[in-house]
């Protein structure tokens, strides 16, 4: 109910709306109204009560409200519950526990922080109190595992086009799955599953975006944030919202395709790097030994998500997770 | 140094071991011993106690104990710890918690009884107290989660090895992982995994055998046990470390050559059906729809674990999960 209130308060905009308006669209009692406005308010939403006329939002808070982001989804969003928290250790960790005990596809974490966020591979990845959006999509498809990478992709493309609608700003994707604005990194995707050899038991999908830090520490010198890139702040529930939905009908779509190839046009034309020369890692190691580094271009991906390098003796496709990949200069 | 204690004891067979012995040997005080051998005998291990002369073991009991098993591998086995319990809900599940809090490679979970025991895709698996061995491995494995599939037919072998070593019986495997005696099954096999897309965090490998069950409710008529098929009582804690012994040198052979070649031939050698017709059931539906399957004669596993099927045009490689494979008459 208090998602329902406060969408249609939100598209009411300046407009008063009654409290009778509220309690025939939504057919509940006016007790009950009052009661989910209190809980908003109680949430830190502005709501104006007027008599005679009824109620209106006057701002929101900063905040990763559950109903918040819910009243911006529709109905046929694969997300239908979300489960907020102030402090988790680490939002994928919540969802693989709430995964084990039955918890349904759809059901995303979303936290203001994590005390132990995770990076691919067992990193850390560092985050900030109510500076980023930290959250993990809980996902049971009906595929081989050997198609979750596609999943992964697919993520990216999603947090690029959801800044994009929502900040205006272009981001591209470091392949296979770091967002970056202006070179520098905003955004990582940590893709965990459970499976038996050639049945998925669950995936979730982790997604960590940095919005809006004012600074980052000097190590992090490749890390930004929307905040720093585009100089506007930015409604984390409004984003999250964005990316949601789109992850929604791009994951519908891929299970029912099971390929990826209509998708392919679209993330390879914000891949950063593409037709331009790269160095291919090869092994697990960290990118240091440069000596053992392969140099080609870049050309995009294909329909199963490998990444085509054109080489001195031809096109390799080359696989997540057995190399990386980088630009010559700098990060990307 | 009750699993130390217990091979001494069974090493020297009827004859006595003095106490000054086992203390020189394992370096400890005659106290120790004492300690060690009165839990032993709680555990069921009847022990002679003979003044001058020393211990010796006249019986053991029939329960699945840490120690006893621990007392029969080598110390290059992989299994180093073993968690024991009466009662667990499932031992792949017991596993799969104890790999979330950190455990290592190696550790097994045994069970005298599963009260929530699992077959493939979700399906249970019942399980009777006492009779079976109920046992699941935690690996983590350096390698790719394609290869994982590799696992699960090694562990099939194992079984079938350890086996013959143990009953002098012939268990054959039906593709890719189900052990039978005469067209009956005795062991089923659930490897489960947590991963990235590329990168394993660990494998659960889920062994039940069907040891010395007398009898089987009507409706599992294609289900044995070994003491059904040989007439004879099985040392379980002896199966067990025989099974994980060969495992774990399948095991290390197979993460560092990271392919089964070395393994097809001792692998085809008992497969089920090999070199007869079988059908060839497409999609993840039951073994209903006879008019959907294809008839091809089985040819062997490959390298990559697929099995080979000679059908009219031409030998096709079937992968683990997508198809399911029957001999022409019951059950395999």
């Amino acid at each position: 109910m208090k998602e329902k209130i406060l969408k249609a308060l939100r598209n009411s905009g300046k407009n008063y709306l009654s409290s009778a308006e509220l309690c025939e669209t939504f057919g509940v009692s006016r007790q009950a109204i009052w009661k989910n406005i209190a809980l908003l308010k109680k949430n830190g939403y502005a709501i104006e009560a007027c008599a005679n006329k009824g109620y209106r939002l006057t701002a929101s808070p900063d905040k990763l409200y559950a109903p918040d982001i819910l009243s911006r989804l529709s109905e046929d969003c694969i997300c239908r519950e979300i489960k907020s928290f102030e402090t988790v250790d680490s939002t994928n960790t919540k969802a693989k526990q709430l995964a084990e005990l039955g918890a349904e596809e759809g059901t995303l974490i979303v936290a203001e922080e994590q005390t132990a966020g995770k990076g691919r591979r067992g990193r850390k990845w560092k985050t900030e109190k109510g500076s980023g959006i930290w959250m993990t999509l809980l996902l049971r498809p009906d595929m081989h595992p050997s198609k979750v990478s596609g999943i992964t992709l697919l993520t990216a493309l999603a947090v690029v086009q959801g800044i994009y609608e929502v900040c205006g700003a272009t981001a591209q994707i470091k392949w296979p799955n770091d967002v970056v604005i202006a070179k520098k990194k905003i955004c990582g995707i940590l893709t965990e599953m459970s499976s038996e050899e050639n049945y998925i038991h669950y995936v979730v999908s982790g997604i960590g975006i940095n919005v809006n830090h004012t600074s980052f520490p000097e190590e992090l010198q490749n890390a930004s944030s929307i905040f720093l890139e585009t100089g506007k702040k930015v409604d984390r529930c409004e984003l999250t919202a964005h990316i949601l939905q789109i992850f929604s009908s791009f994951y519908t779509r891929y299970v029912e395709e099971q390929s990826l190839s209509s998708f392919v046009d679209a993330y390879n034309s914000v891949l950063a790097n593409k037709d331009q020369e790269v160095r291919v890692y090869y092994g697990l190691a960290e990118e240091t030994d440069e000596e053992k580094a392969e140099i080609g271009i870049a050309r995009g991906i294909n329909q199963e998500g490998a990444l085509l390098v054109e080489m001195e003796n031809g096109i390799r496709e080359i696989i997540s997770g057995e190399v990386s990949v980088r630009g010559l200069y700098g990060y990307i």
